[in-house]
């Protein structure tokens, strides 16, 4: 008797239409059976945001490949969910999110919708990864990723995740990487945050852009680093916030309390 | 001549009429000049988000006990965004969040606006406390938290906190703590998350609901414990989410890529 093959939940922050999740999906049927539960629009910095004031719809769409293709009105951690909840009907093995239009490295993480929903998976004790491309433009190039996503996900399918743990990868724009390096986050931090207008009646209002000031540009530790240096990145992301390290030392602080 | 008084920079995620928020105003003028910048409207559940595609406008309100009172058509992240680059002319000593209506005790770390405000204080270098009350009811009670705010908040204005981290404190419902605790966040996850509807034409829809299960209800390290016997709790919280002593063991994985 044939074996089952793996199941794969997919979702995004782009959207349903995004070409990511499309690339994403070609190559997830080489490993598996897909599904696919991703927001109806763009939900781009929306975290780990989850809708709880408003109903939420799922939509069955033309499948991809044999990829079941759903969307819903909801966040990437919502689709998570619903798909949990609503759609799949066994659990499963692996959760993919992206492949994200844009970088997800450094503090970009703790944003991200992409890794929102790779965390939400995490949460569940799925083994989970959030893939972005560092090129926001309509016409990116996913190609020269193909072999990389294929590896490590086998990877990932094949050995799973160390608890607690899910993986954000972001792959350098351009051309073929170098190599895959795991590194952790850069430190640094978003300046000159917004673009200042006014209504034409004078009220002025705000739009959100920002350039990243990188705190530690030559550490070797670090994803900027490396995909400055044309390196796929892969760094290890724990949802559970908790400074276990600081317990002692806050205690330290608040004694008198 | 008189030293300049400390600035603290409040916000929430239930919105700028909520009474938790009116509260925390009343403790925080005690201590300081205060400038409140706060949701137009409830977004529980709004985690790190961002609004990437909305214009945001500044709206202000009648003083509070001579706090400034702003509102924002954005996110808690956006407030605390929109303050530091159009709001305040210099650099708050300390950002609140809350006094959230509800838990952030647990996983609920992760999707809490009140958290992804303090959150974005801390990776904006100001030390920065979340806090909330496990109570929904709009009829709440907030007066027996007052002490404890008072002294947590004052400590931190006095000594700071540890760089990296910034604090998740959430206190019981019904009566006076009876202490508190520097203790990590409980291990969980929520279950039956959804609640199902179908419209007048029989369409499916869902509703966001669940039950959080605690999968070590007798552990005295974390906050769910203690929060059931009565005490306030503070969880030290790192918003960089890089599993630094895992990147070793995740090299090993894809040692052959």
């Amino acid at each position: 008797m044939k074996a089952e093959r793996p199941l794969i939940l997919i979702t995004n922050d782009d959207g349903i239409g995004s070409r990511g999740i499309a690339h994403l999906t070609r190559i997830a049927v080489t490993l598996g059976d897909v599904v696919v539960v991703a927001p109806d629009s763009a939900q781009s910095g929306k975290s780990s945001a989850i809708s709880v004031n408003t109903p939420l719809f799922i939509n069955e769409h033309q499948p991809l490949e044999c990829a079941r293709m759903m969307s819903a009105n909801g966040t990437p951690v919502d689709c998570v969910k619903l798909a949990m909840f609503a759609v799949l009907d066994r659990r499963p093995d692996l959760i993919l999110s992206g492949i994200n239009h844009g970088s997800n490295a450094a503090v970009n993480n703790i944003y991200s919708g992409t890794m929102g929903a790779a965390m939400e998976g995490c949460l569940l004790g799925i083994p989970s990864i959030g893939y972005s491309l560092l090129d926001h433009s309509p016409g990116a190039d996913f190609d020269p990723l193909t072999p990389f996503i294929k590896e490590i996900t086998a990877k990932v399918l094949a050995e799973g995740l160390p608890e607690g743990i899910c993986l954000n990868v972001n792959f350098p724009t351009r051309c073929t990487p170098k190599g895959i390096k795991v590194v952790r986050a850069a430190k640094g931090r978003w300046t000159e945050e917004y673009a200042t207008y006014a209504t034409p009646h004078g009220t002025p209002f705000y739009w959100l852009t920002g350039k990243f000031h990188n705190d530690e540009p030559d550490n070797l530790e670090t994803d900027e680093y490396w995909l400055k240096q044309q390196y796929g990145t892969i760094v290890p992301i724990r949802p559970d916030q908790t400074a276990t390290d600081m317990i002692i030392r806050v205690r330290d602080i608040f004694s008198e309390i």
